[in-house]
């Protein structure tokens, strides 16, 4: 199977530079593409980097700012106009559906494809052959949202001898055991390991994608353990009391929750204007997580 | 005084290629910048470009269709984000208020400069210092607005002598053909140069911008003798029944009008993704009117 890859589209926040188009980023997973947030201008990025109009089944939207949705009514106007039939998925905080709404309205659009509204809640809330994404809370100044794409394990060698020796029935519970759930007979609760050989599977891949907010606590445990942490950091701490009143995050901060979290690379993105120079960024983060780096438009990841 | 200048923002049509943008034409007149159509992703077009969201006061858009105003949303929210506090007018076809209503009301954006709207009606809709620029209706899916940028003339010497000779009577008459505009008496119809000595004056310019619409004698005389026009060309003769279906312009047919119109040069833009190369479509033009061009991203004109 191709390797799941990451593109960030749009690295930029508020408004877009010369070198930053406004937030988007896109991760290939198994033939298709997934969308988290769509700026304006995201669609001609998509064709820059070559991401297909027709592969997106699910778009995540992490809040209704403008730098984070106005791609939406040119992204389904294309779809349409190149005869899009089938359905695509818009997640997003409590009013995405009144978002959609009034894209089509601005423009009159009536597609031929239907465009689902998913309020995100917490937990999981898309599973799809090998992957789900959740989504949590962020604090932000309107509702948002963040995101957690998560590849399922591939499966290592199950022992048929564990299993019986460890008397747990075949069955059901076997083939949970070897989705890499763990089991419960009675009180005794079974883990994977004990009867799966990993040494030659893998574990899932996860990435993290955290935007707008300020850093908090409040979803380290969504984000623990992630490959790839993907979180805005729109300030440094020169400009502490302009994050502050925006409620967005400095990079120190995002570096110490990366730390906390112990993801395995933490990417900085949703960057300000102002930023001129991303070494100096990824040198303050790196002081705190040494495998932190700036996002720039059209980066590939491939995990 | 700085010479006028001409930048185009975005040359494609429909949806935007690795190379085009979606509508949008700046002309820079007197240190001021006025924005003709605003796809999405015009913004930034913009910024790499040069030209300033804050020397914007005028916005013309000629319909509402997707590719031609997708950017308004975004670039309001950009303008209210730099603090501005002066107004914009935007003009346009019946139902321009709603339209931006409807543009801010998708971002919740309330900003702190007005936004007022004017329908464009035929003639004269804006006179300005040393300009003013005018309106006339096209012929598209929807109401479609062309317009006419035109430059004040400097003032050349005016022969009352060759006036009373050609019969012209003093008054209203004297004093158009001394702004350079043309008159008629009956049937007889009178330049300026008939007139006026231009040697140590000179006739303001010209700029017609014109999409999107099926190609017509209606709006023969509004574009007639404009410097520049710039006019929509979605589709070469290959593909005329597409151009029929969705009431655009084929290249040819552009050619034949600004031949007609005797226009100094020709500019076809609103480029259709398949065309590929330039300058098939320069040559198609070219056939029948010399000074053809198709427009690039960024191309530049000064007159």
């Amino acid at each position: 199977m191709e390797k799941m890859k990451i593109i960030f589209l749009g690295t930029g926040c508020s408004n877009p530079t010369k070198d930053r188009n406004l937030s988007s980023i896109a991760i290939r997973f198994n033939g298709e593409w997934f969308l988290f947030d769509c700026a304006e201008g995201t669609q001609r990025q998509m064709i820059k980097a070559k991401v297909s109009y027709m592969k997106i089944q699910n778009i995540f939207i992490s809040h209704f700012h403008a730098d984070h949705v106005l791609g939406l009514p040119g992204l389904f106007a294309t779809m349409a106009l190149h005869g899009r039939d089938f359905p695509v998925k818009v997640f997003g905080p409590k009013g995405v559906k009144d978002l959609i709404d009034k894209s089509l309205n601005l423009i009159g659009l009536k597609p031929n494809f239907e465009i689902k509204c998913v309020e995100a809640k917490n937990g999981v809330i898309l599973k799809g052959n090998g992957f789900e994404v959740s989504s949590f809370p962020l604090k932000h100044e309107v509702p948002t949202r963040g995101y957690v794409f998560r590849e399922e394990g591939k499966a290592g060698k199950f022992s048929r001898e564990k299993a019986l020796k460890l008397e747990i029935p075949e069955g059901p519970l076997w083939s949970k055991l070897q989705k890499g759930e763990s089991v419960k007979i009675g009180k005794k609760s079974f883990a994977p390991e004990q009867v799966m050989d990993y040494s030659k599977g893998r574990k899932g891949k996860t990435i993290a994608v955290v935007m707008d907010t300020v850093v908090s606590e409040n979803y380290l445990e969504e984000i623990s353990g992630a490959d790839i942490l993907i979180h805005e950091s729109s300030f440094t701490e020169k400009m502490k009391s302009r994050a502050i009143e925006t409620k967005h995050s400095m990079v120190k901060d995002v570096a110490k929750l990366a730390e906390r979290a112990e993801v395995g690379k933490l990417y900085l993105t949703h960057i300000s204007p102002r930023h001129k120079e991303n070494e100096k960024m990824e040198n303050e983060a790196r002081m705190v997580f040494a495998k932190s780096y700036a996002a720039k438009d059209f980066m590939e990841i491939e995990l």
